[in-house]
């Protein structure tokens, strides 16, 4: 395990996606979510909870504008400094009044990164003088010591950074920061990165182990991957030593946010703050706990430090960390988080799937997170759970045609439960516009523009593909330059076509990886010492001339899968997956009571078609089984007659599509007869 | 249905119960609970939470003597009267100061209706004794127009009635008013029952139809049986009528509820108030909601009420209620409450085992409901549920020592969850001492020391055998009497001997339950003319003459139970029944990972065999079937291998004995191959 390997990916700007089946879901975050996000970041969508969030930023703005003038700034009403404040009501809305979330800023910030990764792909005049118009506004709050979140500049500038645990300002300036350096790098505009960097620095004027600077660290994790983000782009080692501050000093006892809070000497002993990661060292952490996201945030700030840093000891927490999400408390969808409670990790194999959790922002935590390590080592088991994740547990948080959204991933729903269960009422049975907490469809927009970012990563002379994706590629070597087109069947077949060209001879390796999913797989025209396999990655090193076609065809064939015998939820059931896809049955394709429906894994017989769920042309699948025959007139509740069954064709379709055809129940594993 | 035949408890003094099983547990009642609970509301059970029950009495009666002598009563500190109040911090104990729950008061009392049960089977001077000093200083802390609840004497007088949505006042009494019937009905003593009565007429006073009186009832019900019961018992009508006003008052609009917490009359109009069973008038409700002990509670007294007056619709609406619980909202243990938020029925069908609430006061109003259902109407389907809850859902309850409890009785237990799950923090894995809120150990000792009541309802002519429970009972015919012993070889075998003794020749009947559970039973020794069977019932009507007997033998085997398909909990399971016991399997026996235990309904063998858990003699099942194999090298948490299973013989425990070997799993339902 110790071998690194270090890779990173492409600029944005080297990768033109082309892919058909990602550049569809690109074009629906630019053609729907980005419009849209703005208009409800302005408070325009009409049947959806205000955002408040340039709202806030031209008050700011005006603010600061007065202050900097000297004038006198009305005194703001009384507000609660430590509680989320949230007033949606319109008759209730006082001028110069934060509204919204705590964290609402970071809606802008998310919004830009999508923006800029769009840009990068789609380059649109008008959009972007869009972007440039709010970050002016955005600029225009900050404060002469480069400070900017606008719930503490409207609300009372004496007590920033007095409530880390829960006030998002470190977490809001992790987004801003990621959004600052995708922005640039889209458009090489500096205007938002040097804010970011103004903020940056102040904040490293506030924080640290130095005399008289404040020991605190982030209450929800970001911005540790966020100034690895910006070192990386300017170079500047501060922001490097900040993210490590923050890493090293989480967890240190006496907790901070015992200080902050006050808490008793005699009350701090025990162990607490699992819920933000900060209940140890990070590298005394061998368990993934705690908010979900939060949890994989911090994660990927781990790995991102450890990997400029060539820290061991950090590296070792990452792939502990990795082992206890990947190993016990990952649902097959790549979904994380087993309760609701705290939005969090369950205890090893409690992964129930109707009351689970899975925000599709975890999920995407875990995408970075799988990312970060795979810049570390190509391994393929990083590459998998990306893989699966992405295909399954993030893409369904959105519909298909881009316009409502998932927060919870349920692995099974009965919509009469959710409107009726007090205890499931986290799950909902139907993709919501929006949200007045607006983590998830933002999250999914910075994604998937970015998708390019995860699907391939390189070192100086190697290309890795980590995933298989349509997309035309400059891979720079040396002075010289390859170009390598890919075409690919994924997630429907395993068709791959490489053409790989140079202008001049060059010797460079490709790395591509052999799926887990994949028993057999076929690769053309390759000579022996040319290939070698290592950690599940297949290495093509040669010297390529001219125009070369590389044809790989991974077998993609439907699989019945078991979960391990711990994860209690499961035990008797089983899971269709092909390729990366995991399918689910529904009710509008199967009827109601999914789970009076089961399947002998022997004699089954699984049969693949061609078809459409709304606009979207997948692979669903049949599978043959058996479903109880409920009888009116039996009303007995419990009896000694056993049921009957009757023989049935059943229909999958993937997981990703539920939920576009109206509400109906919705099973991923199927009892196993 | 319409046809009724009224029946009703014998007095507890002309049954003596000798039963094996039954005689056991009360003696635990008479040996261990009710010295214990005296101990506990005097605060002296060290470790346990105090009751501060008697300790309100007294403060209460002192209170009322000062106040009688107009002494200077020093003023109170500030109190919250909307909210629970408990403070068990003995360093903060105040003088003079009301503690713990709002219906603290009540604790003695069921106390005292154990005693008085307790008195009749047992007669003990010592006991009677400390029950009527406790008696005397009670009635000391009654007010002169009659109030007695120390929470509001000790607190303000003048805010009594002011809260009955959540301060327990009308409860309280009707714990009082039951205690001291019961009381009456064992010693003869009427002081107590002239304190009830006091309170009732102030009661009476207060609440009606009456221009000027309070239109409320009771937030928690159980004074509508408790004045049937004290109607019955003194044959003052207005106790009657007091009764029929409250169900009839209940759920008509405006909801009294908004009225008494001043809800602007635009927030009024939607349904609300299912918690307390007062969303609707009770002839409108047919769906049982809400907190399951209060709606037990308020059926109950609905079907005294229906009893009394014959009321058609009143009776119409319990069988509905009946049917609700007992058709889709009934754990096969008659555990009822579906979910602990609320500690409420939860929707039809939805009876999850591993998060059951399931509260033993919630089956013991169940037992209640059935009981005054049989006082109309002796049909089977009321005294199997009655045997079925008693055997299973009440029992467990309490330990087999008799000196722990559960609060909460579920189907399927992970210890490991309990602790670290906090959606099953409701769940324990093993019984404790006692609760701050103590509802349930008295509760059981209430019913088990009337268990008599339960088994044997009476009319004129007819002796209702509804539990087979070895007792001698006296049934009087006219000037004569019957003596009837029964021995039972329940619920461990089917074998029941009736001796029916007549001084003179009497025409009489007696009927005979025949369980639901048994396909096959004998009896000797009658005439086609003197048997019928109706709804469950065999009758035998004859003149007895000298001492004859009856021999029964109810064919007692171990069956396979299935549950109704619209339970998604148990689908694919089975549980598995001999006679009214439930059986489970337990970790001690069987191993942890209960739930990789699968058995095959057609292939398996079940045994049984005389065994033991602690003190207690049972038949212990066992059943062939499988269990997979957990390999620790196999830690992939989803993989296309399917599991191993290996051939096992497992063993089964009745229900009501889990918990009583140390922490382990558990469950009721096993998975079928």
């Amino acid at each position: 395990m110790n071998q690194k390997e270090y890779s990173k990916p492409l600029n944005l700007r080297r990768v033109d996606v082309t892919d058909t089946f990602w550049k569809k879901e690109m074009e629906l975050i630019r053609k729907e979510v980005i419009p849209y996000q703005w208009e409800a970041l302005n408070d325009r969508v009409e049947g959806a909870a205000p955002s408040y969030c340039m709202r806030n930023f031209k008050i700011a703005s005006k603010l600061t504008k007065e202050r900097s003038l000297h004038k006198d700034v009305p005194k703001l009403i009384d507000i609660n400094l430590n509680g989320f404040e949230f007033l949606p009501e319109e008759e209730n809305k006082l001028e110069n009044r934060f509204y919204g979330y705590v964290f609402q800023d970071s809606d802008f910030s998310k919004w830009i990164e999508a923006v800029a990764y769009s840009l990068t792909q789609h380059p649109d005049e008008q959009l972007e003088k869009i972007a440039d118009e709010a970050i002016d506004l955005v600029c225009e709050a900050q404060q002469p010591n480069g400070y900017l979140d606008t719930f503490y500049i409207i609300n009372d500038m004496n007590k920033v950074f007095t409530n880390l645990r829960d006030h998002h300002e470190l977490y809001c300036f992790g987004h801003l920061a990621e959004g600052a350096v995708a922005y640039y790098q889209a458009t090489g505009k500096d205007k938002l990165l040097d804010a970011a960097r103004r903020y940056a620095d102040y904040i490293d004027s506030v924080f640290g182990t130095e005399e008289g600077k404040c020991k605190g660290y982030p209450g929800h994790e970001i911005a540790e991957m966020a100034l690895v983000r910006l070192y990386d782009v300017t170079g500047e080692t501060k922001y490097l030593k900040l993210s490590e501050y923050f890493i090293n000093q989480r967890g240190q006892k006496p907790y901070y946010f015992d200080l902050e809070f006050k808490v008793e000497p005699k009350d701090r002993d025990e162990l607490r703050y699992l819920y933000n990661q900060a209940h140890l060292p990070v590298r005394e952490q061998k368990e993934a706990v705690g908010h979900a996201v939060r949890a994989t945030y911090l994660y990927s700030g781990m790995a991102d430090l450890a990997r400029v840093t060539k820290d061991e000891s950090l590296y070792e927490a990452c792939v502990n960390l990795w082992d206890s999400i990947v190993d016990r408390k990952m649902y097959i969808t790549g979904g994380i988080g087993g309760t609701h409670m705290g939005e969090a990790f369950s205890f090893d194999y409690d992964l129930p799937n109707d009351t689970a959790y899975a925000e599709t922002c975890a999920s995407i935590g875990l995408v970075f997170f799988a990312r970060r390590m795979l810049e570390m080592k190509a391994d393929s088991r990083f590459a998998d759970v990306m893989e699966r994740t992405l295909y399954n547990g993030v893409l369904s948080g959105m519909a298909l045609d881009g316009k409502s959204f998932f927060y919870v991933n349920p692995l099974e729903v009965n919509p009469l439960a959710c409107k009726k269960d007090e205890r499931k009422q986290h799950v909902k049975a139907s993709r919501q516009k929006w949200f007045g907490c607006a983590c998830c469809p933002p999250n999914i927009a910075r994604l998937v523009s970015s998708i390019g970012s995860y699907a391939y990563t390189e070192s100086e002379n190697t290309l890795y593909v980590h995933l298989y994706m349509g997309a035309n590629i400059q891979k720079t070597v040396g002075d010289h330059s390859l170009h390598v087109k890919i075409e690919s069947g994924f997630p429907w077949n395993g068709n791959v076509t490489l053409e790989i060209e140079a202008s001049t001879p060059i010797e460079s390796t490709i790395a591509l990886r052999i799926p887990d999913w994949c028993d057999t797989y076929t690769i053309s025209k390759l000579q022996d010492d040319e290939r070698t396999i290592r950690d599940g990655y297949l290495y093509i090193t040669k010297t390529w001339e001219g125009k070369e076609e590389l044809q790989l065809d991974f077998l993609m064939k439907s699989k019945i899968v078991h979960a391990n015998p711990n994860v209690r939820e499961n035990t008797g059931k089983v899971a269709i997956v092909r390729g990366p896809i995991v399918y689910c049955l529904e009710g509008v394709d199967n009827g109601e009571d999914l789970h009076l429906i089961q399947i002998e894994e022997k004699n089954c017989i699984i049969e693949e078609a061609l078809g459409k769920i709304e606009e979207e042309s997948i692979i669903k699948l049949t599978v043959s089984g058996e479903k109880a025959v409920v009888k009116d007139e039996e009303v007995a509740l419990y009896r000694t007659k056993p049921l009957e069954y009757k023989k049935e064709v059943f229909t999958l379709i993937p997981y990703y599509t539920w939920a576009n055809r109206g509400e109906s129940e919705m099973s991923v594993w199927i009892r196993q007869k």
